[in-house]
């Protein structure tokens, strides 16, 4: 990776990783992992959504970061320190007036994530959280099932937007470094006004080595979790992002520590990262949600099961 | 990866898997993916060890994988199949005169593995066993610690052998994808009349993006094994390689059929794959004994512990 460049390290780990386990983590969790990630001189903490639970099915199950609160997140926080603090909103999901105004708020980026069919909704919410304040991003999901022409379309729109960043979602695992590559340059020629940034995940153990190509590419926000721990095979591991900027001011000790005293005892009752359904669905450009209900039946182990009922016409009829 | 090059699929599961469970594969076992290999249209199956049990420590507690013979062999196989054998030999660890002529044995490629250090010696086998009518590779282990001026010696005394392909081993899994490009480059540079092999581990997750890097960039034999089976980390899952050359002739299924029947149950009771010690000797370009060491030590998941041992002056004095 190129360390010379201004790359900025954005971790997931409360936020993605809550897909996992239904955002059921501890406070004592949340505050280590901030101590932590503070620590190792991370840039970003994404502590959550800022979706509104009126708006969300069974969000009386979840855990507080599904939809944070502001109240809630200063008792958590206390007296904030460097590392700044990040919410992910979805189209549809999310009540406006939730979001105060940034020297209110402990948050200093939002997020917002959309498919493409809903770039124009999404940068209307960008211009409001834009206008309350915060750094914004749009986080494109699905990239690799979108046409070229509906690309350029929304680049029209996103480039006479407010946005500070664009980001590249690989939110199927599916795509080779050299795809990245590609992307990457069509982003830039497109959105040279734009910083961009990369969210990849490992459904073919390319997490780290996608957001390696990103970075090397001139992708400044790196998305990670600590271990790895997001949706299905999770995403680029923090760990890895630290220990390979080595030379920079990034330190490994703290994740290490965070990995030691809270990422795996909860790796051993919660699950994600490399398994055959995921490879899978990685393989055929899919949406994980098959494989995340073949994991939880008990043929959980049968590989070729779910490869022909993926593949095979009619297996399942 | 360019799927119009020419490119060959190592599967070394017995071997380098081996070395995680001191060869302790049944019959029944190596037969079933000697059966899934052919199916999935692998090119090669590194089947164990031609080294000599009079030469090796504690062979006798060891499969018969670790130190093949020819007779065995051929019980386990019966009738040859399409999939090419291979065999790997060390250094002061093989008995040359228990290598059969070629016409009489079902191995079809002897691979000898050294250090840069004994590439003289390491050819003089090469030489042996071409004359005896086998393919041959050199397998150059540790490149990352390789100094240039030591890599351009052995290149002199390779492009005057009679060897058919030379490995690029990165043993430590420390290599990034951009090394890979550049040591690739290299060797093309100063090897232009040899072909060139791959064989990556997965300490960094980058097995499988090392080997397509390798891939892309014109090495046509890529190692692999099932599930990633190999020492500490692991190597380049075979089912992935097959994944990414979906069209080609290889076939995933029979892949998954070995993962499911055997692969899977094998994880739950030996060990390998990304796990942090293995991890840190990789960032750090290390041999990944202490890490394995410490993985069998009760102290196995003090991630932060093993770092220090490794990293912080004195803390073990």
């Amino acid at each position: 990776m190129n360390t010379g460049k201004n790359h900025k390290i954005v971790d997931c780990t409360v936020r993605d990783g809550g897909l996992v386990n239904n955002w059921d983590f501890s406070v004592d969790f949340v505050q280590y992992l901030y101590k932590c990630l503070n620590e190792a001189g991370i840039d970003y903490m994404e502590i959550g959504y800022k979706n509104s639970p009126k708006l969300l099915k069974g969000s009386e199950s979840s855990g507080p970061w599904r939809s944070l609160k502001d109240d809630f997140l200063h008792d958590v926080i206390g007296e904030k320190q460097t590392t700044k603090l990040s919410a992910l909103v979805d189209i549809g999901r999310v009540e406006v007036n939730d979001i105060l105004p940034r020297e209110k708020s402990l948050l200093d980026l939002i997020r917002v994530a959309c498919y493409i069919q809903d770039v124009d909704e999404a940068l209307k919410l960008v211009r409001q959280f834009h206008d309350r304040g915060y750094e914004t991003t749009l986080n494109i999901m699905a990239l690799s099932n979108v046409k070229k022409s509906h690309l350029v379309e929304a680049f029209k729109l996103i480039s006479h937007s407010v946005v500070d960043v664009v980001y590249i979602v690989d939110s199927y695992g599916s795509l080779m470094p050299k795809d990245i590559r590609n992307l990457v340059k069509r982003f830039q020629k497109h959105l040279p006004n734009k910083r961009l940034g990369a969210h990849m995940h490992n459904n073919m153990q390319l997490g780290f080595a996608n957001t390696l190509a990103a970075a090397d590419n001139g992708v400044e926000l790196l998305d990670c979790s600590v271990y790895g721990m997001g949706r299905a095979a999770g995403n680029c591991p923090t760990e890895l992002l630290v220990a390979q900027l080595k030379n920079t001011n990034y330190s490994l000790r703290p994740v290490l520590d965070m990995i030691e005293k809270y990422m795996i005892p909860l790796r051993d009752i919660e699950e994600w990262g490399y398994l055959i359904p995921y490879m899978i669905t990685g393989m055929l450009d899919e949406h994980p949600r098959s494989a995340m209900a073949f994991r939880n039946s008990s043929d959980k182990n049968m590989a070729l099961q779910f490869y022909d009922m993926l593949t095979v016409p009619n297996v399942n009829s």
